[in-house]
């Protein structure tokens, strides 16, 4: 890979998730007087308060999707742009006489060459659009060019290819459900009123040939009965397995009906009298981030610019955000390639239960669902600091038309409290020496909704030129009903593939593994990869009182095999992403070094369909 | 160690510094305009502005150490209190010819039964001072009961048995330093003005028997010579080995006379018109964390209450904070313990040079310097925001008098903007579901300047019962001199114990080992300690479609031994503490789980002398 031009590689940050039930507290509980004084910038109820900042008194940043043409080469495609991209599709064999579903249309990224190239005031490269159409069970890839107004590219998958699953698809899936007699006879057997009934539509994973090139997923079902809450009230043991693309419901597994649906005491988490949590509160007085001559960040279109960092935020329906051409200024005020483009490219989320109802759930949120099209609007002053800028998102639904995902990802200038640098010297050095930078940084948050969890993405950008990629997990557990009420009952504790954490609820043990896509540029597109292994050396004999010391030995990849990386805690490395054309004056290349978190390693076999589809977990970097 | 009545461990948190040399971008850099406004609630340069907050108005929190007596059984001596044991001691034998030096003077605490059981108004378990003292070649333990104002214990090692250096014992090395004849001809020789030099007295690890029972520093030197920052100046292989005991230079090492002393140019850090960054300023507006009702926790004396949390917080001269009796309230106003006591252990620093003048660099930060000791004053607004509390410390100096080291912890509370809890739910459920919480959290800090690092230590309360130990590491890097200037310049690479960071000088590689005493008691001190292997299981065949899934499997530990960890990244383990008596409503025990983080492994022999006295970090946990 040395020399190469283009360093793309990914990151995976894991997260394993093992539940250990202890007592249960309250959520953060600082709710704001009714009447709302300046300061009560934090409430727990929805608020409509739009910050009014700089960003609605100067240019009308949110309205650029509204425009025929877009404000930079990476934009997505505007809503006249994504109306046109129908308006061909119309018109163009074989989608004239029925229009197909359309699974995703998104911008088709210009050449890199052709975007580092362009400045404000060029002529745009070619506006495209790349779309995945599903029409009588063929998937169609198709490119659109906007500019010529015709299709240019069109490739026909048999089967369906697995696309992203569209709304319509899901609500499609649940409505074959409820229309099932067998599925209503066995609600009913188990004294569930239809009006309770609330259903989700995972997808199945994947197990083999028989469901190559099939889109299926399996409904399962909960009450609603007295909680907003449903997740903790599973229907245990009923799966409704539906071919979305010949829209039918292929299978139903009917077991686990002695299994009782766990009760709805102290499950409503909504912040309303009612809560269990409304009488703790307030526990803290009302506090902010407060600036007083607003935030410096200036946003033009999808254009960031912060202290010595410039960017392109986007969302996207898949990745959620992408951050595109992050550039950071030095003295004398040039800008210096960084990044090209980073995202978040899968969140896999294997379950470890073997039954009937469970083996399938290892849920790929990003490919399957879309991080972006689980975005939901972002709660002001609780979700993201007062002064915040809020972006839409601009996609296609499943008919081919614009929708508007409003507040989607928040940017905002962080000043959490933190140090920036300090150093103090103690009396004996006879240097009266009190140094310290308090840290501030830019944030760029999205949280995605999958299901039952609520994934927080944080891109933070510091001025010594670090970028950090954080992931928080919300939500609720994703829970299997048990007939169990106390774990004294159990008679064989060694069967229970997770926790009892209420009366007949058991928490599963799964992981949530997460990958990145980063495509690093430092100081341009010819960058290699570094592995800096860190060695035990030992002294010879006479050479030193020390026996032993670590050296640091650099390795450079040359092939991307040779940079995907096992970690090993006891044979520890750094990795270096580098520059070797721009040196340094001490003559070191310009690079940055990649620290993955959060690590852990999937234990499951590599021959098990999770693992094969969920391969990129059997490398860390 | 199960049913055990007393369980401590030790968790590593590590940090594996290396370093990779890539440009440097100044630190945050937010100045305030010189007049100050309300809002500037950060400056780079040193203020003396003192936050008018409730605790100046209220109860004269700050003053309670000039009282004679404590206001709990755990605070540390007063001020009459240390005047009163070197009183006692002044008048016991061997003491009442020659007072000794003391190194160490503090509360030797009542037994945990005694704590635990007092309450405010009850009257005071003894109050008894535990003192190390140096005198003639000796060093003794000696107890002192200040309620029968008597030495009831008393204890002499043979040999100094390694009690902390004390100011007076580092300035004497020194002073002996300066007032050598060798040593002067060498600086001379060396062309530094004895006006520029600054020197600095470092430990010298252990190195097998030759150093025995003796408390021997390594003297190095450096020029100040137009910097503050004088550690970029080494004034390389010049080091003068002290017998602090036997107050005697005992060796001088003086090699690499032709390796120049690195410039100074670039190296003042303090924000000046001279800075390098100072024109850069200012890159953000002002922003600050404000509290318009102040801040809701109350502090009288170390009690800290803050939401539902209620601790013992105080300054300790080795470990630098201690918390103690950690207890968090639940819904029905019982509080329930948590933590006995937890600190900072041992903080340790090998350096990876078998050179003459590094090798012995294996630094016990909190055993030999102590974290305590050198911890500075907090610059207000920089290091801690507005709305903080500040802590003092209470010391014995080395004649056993009483030294107060002010603001030496502060207490606040953080926003920074991060989410607490949250869920939405997408349209397709048809719940309008839109919860979110922010976080907010109390954090307890103190930042010790061992040299030329400073770290900075947080722990962190949520509401949810979660307490977060975080370690920042700021300051300067430990450098060496070297002839290069431009790694092209240097004939093997392979022979660089580290990077060449700026023109002669190179940033030897090293680690950062730092572990942490958490006394858990979990509602009450009868915990039991878990390893929970995460294990692969193979499904049986037909069993399901999966061919594998993972198990959690407990372990109890029986015996300390049980519970030494090595952690596994592809045997993966959580551990939990618990409490087998406190069983919940499901039947579970009460118990926290604990995450060890940025941990990092030694490679060092295990029978290296460094590795031998750290051989804390053989095991993580």
């Amino acid at each position: 890979m040395e020399k190469s031009y283009c360093l793309k590689f990914i990151i995976i940050i894991s997260i394993a998730v093992f539940i250990f039930a202890y007592s249960r507290y309250p959520p953060e509980n600082l709710g704001c007087s009714t009447s709302t004084p300046p300061w009560c910038t934090k409430t727990h109820r929805k608020t409509n308060l739009r910050s009014t900042s700089i960003f609605d008194s100067g240019k009308p940043n949110s309205n650029h999707y509204f425009a025929d043409t877009p404000l930079h080469p990476l934009d997505p495609l505007t809503i006249p742009e994504i109306n046109k991209v129908r308006s061909i599709l119309t018109g163009y064999e074989p989608f004239s006489s029925t229009f197909p579903s359309i699974n995703s249309l998104s911008l088709d990224e210009p050449e890199k060459i052709q975007v580092v190239g362009w400045k404000t005031g060029d002529p745009f490269p070619l506006r495209r659009a790349s779309v995945i159409a599903f029409l009588n069970g063929q998937t169609h890839l198709v490119t659109v060019d906007l500019g010529m107004g015709l299709v240019t590219d069109h490739v026909v998958n048999t089967g369906s290819g697995y696309p992203m699953l569209t709304n319509d698809d899901l609500a499609t899936a649940l409505q074959l459900t409820y229309s099932n007699l067998e599925f209503n006879k066995s609600i009913l057997a188990r004294g569930v009123d239809l009006n309770d009934l609330a259903c989700i539509p995972p997808s199945s994973g994947w197990f083999g040939p028989d469901e190559e090139g099939k889109r299926i997923v399996k409904v399962q079902c909960f009450s609603n009965q007295d909680t907003p809450n449903f997740y903790m009230r599973p229907i245990e043991g009923l799966t409704i397995t539906v071919d979305i693309d010949k829209k039918k419901v292929i299978k139903i597994t009917d077991t686990g009906r002695g299994i009782p649906i766990p009760k709805a005491t102290h499950t409503d988490y909504t912040y309303t009298t009612k809560s269990p949590f409304y009488d703790m509160d307030p526990m803290t007085n009302p506090m902010s981030m407060e600036q007083p001559k607003g935030p410096s960040f200036t946003i033009n279109g999808h254009i960031v610019k912060w202290a010595n960092w410039v960017f392109h935020l986007k969302p996207d329906i898949r990745a959620g955000m992408i951050i595109s051409q992050a550039m950071i200024q030095v003295k004398d005020g040039e800008y210096r390639s960084v990044m090209y483009k980073g995202f978040a490219s899968e969140l896999f989320v294997p379950y470890m239960d073997p039954d009937q109802s469970w083996y399938f759930k290892s849920y790929m949120d990003a490919g399957e669902f879309g991080l972006g099209a689980n975005a939901m609007a972002l709660v002001e002053l609780n979700d993201c600091p007062r002064y915040s800028y809020y972006m839409d998102g601009v996609f296609a639904s499943a008919n081919g038309r614009p929708i508007i995902q409003p507040n989607m990802i928040c940017i905002f200038e962080r000043y959490a409290g933190d140090i920036g640098w300090r150093h103090s010297e103690i009396p004996l050095m006879g240097l009266d020496i009190r140094e310290s930078r308090p840290k501030v940084t830019l944030v760029a948050r999205m949280a995605a909704s999958v299901g039952n969890y609520d994934y927080i993405f944080d891109w933070e950008f510091q001025t010594d030129g670090l970028i950090r990629i954080k992931v928080g997990l919300s939500g609720m557990l994703m829970v299997k009903a048990t007939p169990y009420e106390n774990i004294h009952n159990i008679s064989n504790t060694n069967d229970m593939t997770g926790t009892l954490v209420s009366e007949n609820v058991i928490g599963v043990v799964h992981d949530h593994f997460i990958s990145f896509h980063l495509d690093m540029d430092i100081d341009g597109a010819n960058n290699s990869f570094a592995e800096v292994n860190l060695v035990k050396e030992e002294t010879l004999s006479g050479q030193s009182p020390r026996k032993s010391y670590i050296k640091a030995k650099r390795k450079i990849a040359k092939t991307e095999d040779d940079a995907k990386i096992k970690l090993k805690l006891y044979d520890p490395s750094e990795f270096h992403v580098f520059n070797p054309s721009r040196i340094s004056r001490l003559g070191n290349p310009t690079g940055y070094k990649i620290v993955p978190s959060g690590i852990a390693a999937s234990l499951l076999d590599l021959d098990d369909p999770p693992q094969i589809r969920g391969a990129f977990t059997n490398n860390q970097v």
